[in-house]
């Protein structure tokens, strides 16, 4: 015969798949010596037998009767007994936890006759709270009955009897809300035996559904696992003085400081030291209460550390001076506590340095580098956007782009507010604190630029409707006019009104040694985007290696270029296009030298030109009349030219190498200026390492285009006269096309960078523009499981860039291969681009730490040297 | 000592790499006995020679001197002879000939002394032209001296002389001319045989210009072929009336007809006979001139076609009573003619069946099947645009969709003039005769749409300037308003002012016999687009097996379905959306029973609503106010509704199956329509073959959504109470996504259908609508060969066509996959799917023969059953 039940005693960590997650762990615990309430746990074996057969089956019964009857001769209790009833909890417990699982049934054990035993045993109010939780949740989980009906019978005697609160019912309000609880379930068994059987069962069968199948279909858990159910003996914090309830975290979760952090209560049920109801002690006070009961607790967190080797997040309960350990888990924990854990449990010894490297999660790390809100400040939230670029800032609300940069400049906080912004916001950008916007995603305009400066961006708030005329916003029926203070949490994407409180940020000493461990153990490089000197120098501190996409195109929105631009933009032929060429040249080669100069001989990629002309096009009539004036041209000749160039899809319009072949005297000026500079910053004693990087190139005959009548005419005539420096022209592997055809690209390119925000854009057919209309609900539906504009589509788009470094390696073994799209700054994609065999990734300053890290964990994975049983968290 | 030159009779066709194609053709003739000039051919292994070491060696002028001795012997001339001249022609002769190589010079051997003999045996003016056009020949390929140079002195001497034409000019004005062009070259030796050594190393080294090095890449021909130079006596047709010139096909070339056609011109040379200065003869009046050589002519016409197995076109020139035989070549001729003569050629029994298929050309095909401009006729041309929809129209130019309608539905025949349509649009497309557009490009809506409709487009016709709100439009110039008659060209991109003669299109005996005959060989099936019944008839009459693929966003817009639509656009909620699908429901199921009738029994292949909803919306502040009044809403919320549906890469957009899944009531009403129309019409006892096709399917999850959502819903409501039809659920796969993962998406979709337009703007990340501004250039670039959009770009997009199909058909064997892109009717991408294993293609009705045609042929080329020697023309 099968043995379908373990008692807490007999099982172990080994058994997990048997007894689910929580039965092996109670197990454990229980192995370990830690006073654990006794119980057993009927198996998932029992659980698919069930499944399959659609009863239970005898054998199983047989044994749960046998198994209740050791833990009534255990405890001198009995099941049903009306003088001190055996009361249990039932709870299901899978290998995996899985939300849509049935959860929990407290008080099991209890009915009209029992209860009279536990009243004995605490008092009145406490039996029947006790007695109608119990209802409650065997109405929810047995008899599927919603969770809002109880409430409705709650509310009507809380009304009756003139209660705000629960808490406020007295013995006879509970008592009458048991028996509506009662009348509402109707058909609730009072044998206690029936009661754990039709448990038992009900948890059972929420194995199968529909959320959670779907959560394993999502997950790609098998479907054939089953879940355990675990009987436990209650005990009560609340019998008396010598009682007590508490949670304890073996480390600080926020500080990670080694001290044990948490709080209790006297004469209270784990449940109301949640609650909050009564103000718990500090558990530092415990030693002065129990001096004993304290030793004890030290004693077992150390026990749960040294066996767990994590910070544990433990639940206890003291019933009559007995210490029981109801529950431990790996505690979650700040950011910052993270780090300080992961680097004090190596320093002492417990961990190795791998381990404490799994231990950080990157997308908390990136936390650490911003301001943050204050957790415990009190918010008055207006709205939430999309969390386009960490960090949060206060300041007042200016819609106008102009006016956010004068008052910018001279230091008054503003935060820009518009429905989406344009190349020529960015100045005004620059100097706000931030921005907000109601329309775009995580990779539109201001985004993107936000990120690359390392601001905070809270973008596609949709709620709110701006009137940029007159000045204000509303959100959900609030105006907010402008000099109206408001903070945003690009972490979070929430939006709030006044100014929160900030928490700076913090790179402590046990980050930068863990992220020097991280680069000893990583293997795959990691660089930056960065577009000017401030922004490579803030990369190069943070650990980047290099420039992996400096894009030019941001260089041109100061107002002397900007206007230079549109002069080129309004050009009817080459010597017009040359004659504004010309101007922005210098400035250009300005650019690069400084560019050079801040990045020390490291390695700098440069973009040509990649968005389309129409971008930097002055459309509105004020400016193209002032330029009109300025450039003494008809205003129609501009507004014309400036509608001619519309597109009706500019993502697949006339951009990148596309305007490098129809005006090849763009990109002439612009490697010109590169490979000057770079003679220059030489010529100052200076090592560089210029990477020329032709974009959105889908045909190797684009690139030979460029590389004959662009770079090497322009080569030919800088070095004519000047040292010959090296450098290296490569491509962006951005287009579908590219990536199917990267063997014959790879034949004329040195180097290959995928821009997986384009790639995600034509591999999936989504605008980052507007997919938002739809992502939303994709991901409520399940068809995504994550935006793919913020975490790789590894199944689609990184099939792509497999095919493309596979087939580009295949024809230049050594070729450079690298990712500088958003991607490149997120974990999981991060472990993608290692395990895809990558040279290195890119990504804006403020994610190089996340990438170091993530890169270096990835290696501890594949190379499997994690110590077992230490799932992350 | 390797041999270098060759004499016409010791060649042979087998020798064509080794004498090019000219010279190998010149031997051939010989061999086979027809009376050619005589000569010689340099080889090309010559010609590698000569580049390889920088100069004419020794051994190849010896035996080049050698032969030009035989020929002197032969001919009884001396070259440089001042009494008797030998004068030969050199010409340049490849393997494939190339445009950019150095042609001829004639007349070689002239110089001051010999024209004496010269004149001697013509006259004096004849001589000096001969000797100055020697010259000036010698001149552009020797010295490179440009064109344009030696018209300027012909101008110079003919103002002088008050000469109109070169041919007013008597023989002292050629003397003058001979000396103006003897002082502009210089330096022309006046030995012949320097003049031949010079000659020869011009044309060899003309194997290196850029022009044809640049033809060699873009056509992948090797560069290390080289060329021939093939001497030959001259003959002159203009020594007396005892001699002439003349040109004959050995077949008509306009109508197929089995006869001699061609002219004849006595006392001439054989330009004249092109320059059209004398009326040349029929040459069948040569009958009667010249009764032998008429006679001799038609046994060489007979005996050319022996050899070559097709028609030839052929040039000769009597002297003093010889027929000589200049050169043959493949006629071109009209696609009707390329029909018959294919269809005779195999009905005499000189060509297989397969060789008759090969002979016809897929894209001429396609002309016969439309109206086309009397070729003969003289046009007044305003501009040119591009062929988006073959045929030929003229009618009235309207400027306003609702007034084309009214008019065209009086019989009256317009052209509807617009910058780009919109779906908007299609009811006046409908009722005119054809569309032209300034904006957009092949796959343009009123492109599709057109092409949908048999109807000429000229569309992205960019040097018109529009204006709608006057009513004109202008190009180059002239003003064309409302009511003027305009001719657009839809196959050649041509607009003419006026009315053009047109021609109307015959399906011949021969043709529908060709046809049957492609049928019989061909192993892919053929379907056609069409989305209503009358298109679907058509289809069939044109030998389609199915219809591939039915729009049904065609069917909303009629006026009451548009106002459907747009109801259901302006719907807040799921219940305002059936009252508006409500309406839609019976006239979709209406549609689509008509489509069941017309199709009897075949596969109809029924696409779900594809374009964004925007595309419906009323844009116009007029419409949106008769909407608002006659819904009774406000039209602010119409106006807003409208604006929140504006997307700025629409293609991207929210369109397809992300509809479906956003709003699954609008898929269900389709879905229901398709079912009980099918239904309906099997209980009206017809066989009925329903395939649902899912949109813009990327991911494997969209299609589970929408079959679990949608059609297992619908259909478990529909068959409750009547009998089960079967039908199946495909997908297009259109995004590169779904190429890269066909093999999970092969697991939901009984079948695949390559929509190859999208899946080419998405693969290259060009947009249809705009690329238009950069893709002319690429192709004069040589950057692309052809307009992706009209020929699948194989090398990219075929990618992952190769990939989807190997992916779906590894995971499901028997998966039917097919095309539905315009590319589907275009012979080269036939011939791709062929080759890829498609199971079918689908393309607009009037291109079905053209794939026919196409599918068989690529079944033959494959086989390689094509009789040695037939090279298309």
């Amino acid at each position: 015969m099968n043995k379908y039940v373990y008692s807490f005693d007999e099982g172990s960590a080994d058994l997990k798949n048997l007894l689910g997650g929580k039965g092996s762990n109670l197990a454990e615990m229980t192995t370990i010596g830690l006073n654990v309430p006794p119980g057993h746990t009927v198996t998932t074996e029992a659980c698919l037998k069930y499944l399959d057969e659609g009863r239970l089956a005898e054998e199983i019964k047989k044994q749960m009767k046998e198994y209740m009857e050791k833990l009534e001769d255990k405890m001198g209790q009995k099941f049903g007994d009306p003088e001190d009833p055996l009361l249990v909890s039932v709870r299901s417990g899978a290998a995996v936890s899985m939300p849509g699982m049935m959860d929990t049934i407290l008080n099991l054990g209890l009915n009209d006759k029992t209860v009279k035993g536990l009243i004995k045993k605490t008092d009145e109010r406490f039996a029947y709270d006790s007695y109608r939780r119990f209802i409650n949740m065997f109405g929810e989980v047995v008899r599927g009955i919603p969770h809002r009906k109880f409430e409705e019978k709650m509310n009507e005697v809380k009304k009756k009897r003139n209660a705000d609160k629960d808490v406020e019912l007295e013995a006879e309000g509970m008592k009458e809300v048991t028996k509506k609880y009662k009348n509402l379930v109707g058909d609730i068994p009072s044998d206690p035996w029936e009661q754990l059987v039709e448990a038992t069962k009900a948890v059972f069968a929420s194995w199968d559904n529909e959320r959670a199948i779907r959560y394993r279909d999502l997950n790609g858990l098998p479907h054939d696992m089953g879940t355990a159910v675990n009987v436990q003996v209650m005990v009560y914090g609340n019998t008396g003085d010598n009682s007590g309830s508490g949670v304890a975290f073996t480390r600080n979760p926020s500080t990670g400081e080694n001290k044990i952090y948490g709080e209790f209560l006297r004469n209270a049920q784990g449940e109301d030291v949640v609650a909050g109801i009564r103000t718990p002690l500090d558990i530092s006070d415990l030693k002065d209460v129990w001096p004993d009961i304290y030793k004890e607790l030290k004693g077992v967190c150390k026990t749960l550390e040294d066996k767990y080797k994590d910070m544990q997040d433990l639940e206890f309960t003291i019933e009559e001076g007995e210490l029981y350990i109801l529950q431990t888990r790996t505690g979650k924990r700040t950011p910052n506590a993270a780090v300080k854990i992961a680097h004090d449990m190596h320093q002492e010894g417990i961990i190795s340095k791998e381990v404490a490297l799994l231990r950080v999660d990157g997308k908390q790390i990136e936390k650490i580098l911003h301001k943050r809100i204050d957790p415990d400040a009190d918010l008055d939230k207006l709205t939430k956007g999309i969390n386009a670029s960490p960090g949060a800032a206060s300041g007042k609300v200016v819609f106008d782009t102009d006016e956010a940069e004068e008052r910018g400049n001279e230091d008054e906080s503003v935060i820009l507010i518009r429905p989406e912004t344009t190349p020529e916001d960015i100045h005004g950008l620059a100097a706000s604190e931030g921005v907000l916007t109601s329309r775009g995603g995580m990779t539109s305009h201001a985004a993107v630029v936000a990120r690359g400066m390392g601001k905070p961006c809270v973008a596609g708030a949709e709620e709110i409707e701006i009137n940029i005329e007159e000045d204000y916003f509303e959100v959900d029926g609030e105006k907010i006019e402008k000099d109206d203070i408001i903070t945003i949490d690009g972490t979070t994407g929430n939006v709030i009104l006044g100014e929160a409180p900030l928490i700076e940020p913090k790179f402590t000493d046990e980050f930068e040694k863990l992220l020097r461990w991280a680069d000893s153990i990583r293997k795959m490089g990691v660089r930056a985007n960065a577009d000017t000197p401030e922004d490579t120098k803030k990369a190069i501190e943070f650990g980047a290696e290099g420039v992996g996409l400096c894009r030019t195109e941001h260089m041109f929105f100061e107002p002397e270029r900007l206007e230079a631009m549109q002069e080129l933009i309004i050009s009817e032929d080459k010597d017009e296009r040359k004659y504004a060429l010309d101007k922005l040249m210098p400035m250009q080669k300005d650019d690069f030298k400084n560019l050079f100069r801040a990045i020390d001989g490291k390695p700098l990629i440069i973009r040509l030109l990649d968005p389309p002309l129409h971008e930097f096009a002055p459309t509105e009539e004020k400016r193209q009349k002032e330029l009109a004036e300025k450039l003494e041209v008809d205003r129609k000749k501009i507004k014309s030219k400036v509608e001619r160039l519309e597109e009706e899809n500019p993502m697949l319009g006339h951009r990148g190498c596309r305007l490098g072949i129809t005006f090849p005297e763009i990109y002439r000026m612009q490697v010109r200026a590169i490979l000057e500079a770079a003679c220059d910053v030489k010529e100052e004693g200076q090592d560089v390492s210029p990477k020329i990087m032709v974009p959105l190139i889908g045909n190797v005959r684009e690139l030979k285009n460029i590389k004959k009548r662009v770079i090497d005419p322009v080569e030919s005539k800088v070095f004519v006269d000047r040292d010959k420096i090296d450098y290296e022209v490569g491509t962006m592997i951005e287009i579908p096309r590219a990536a199917v055809t990267a063997d014959e690209i790879a034949k004329e390119a040195e180097f290959f960078s995928f821009g997986t925000n384009d790639l995600t854009q034509m591999g999936l057919g989504f605008s980052r523009d507007d997919a938002g209309t739809f992502i939303p609900n994709y991901i409520d539906q399940g068809v995504l499981e994550k935006d793919p504009f913020q975490v790789l589509d590894q199944d689609g788009i990184g099939q792509l860039v497999k095919i493309a470094t596979e087939k580009g390696r295949e024809e230049k073994q050594d070729l450079s291969v690298g990712i500088c799209g958003e991607h490149g700054g997120e974990p999981s994609s991060v472990k993608f681009c290692y395990k895809t065999g990558l040279d290195y990734v890119s990504c804006s300053p403020y994610r190089v730490p996340v990438a170091r890290i993530s890169a270096a964990q990835v290696v501890i994975e594949e190379e499997k040297e994690v110590d077992e049983g230490v799932d992350g968290y």
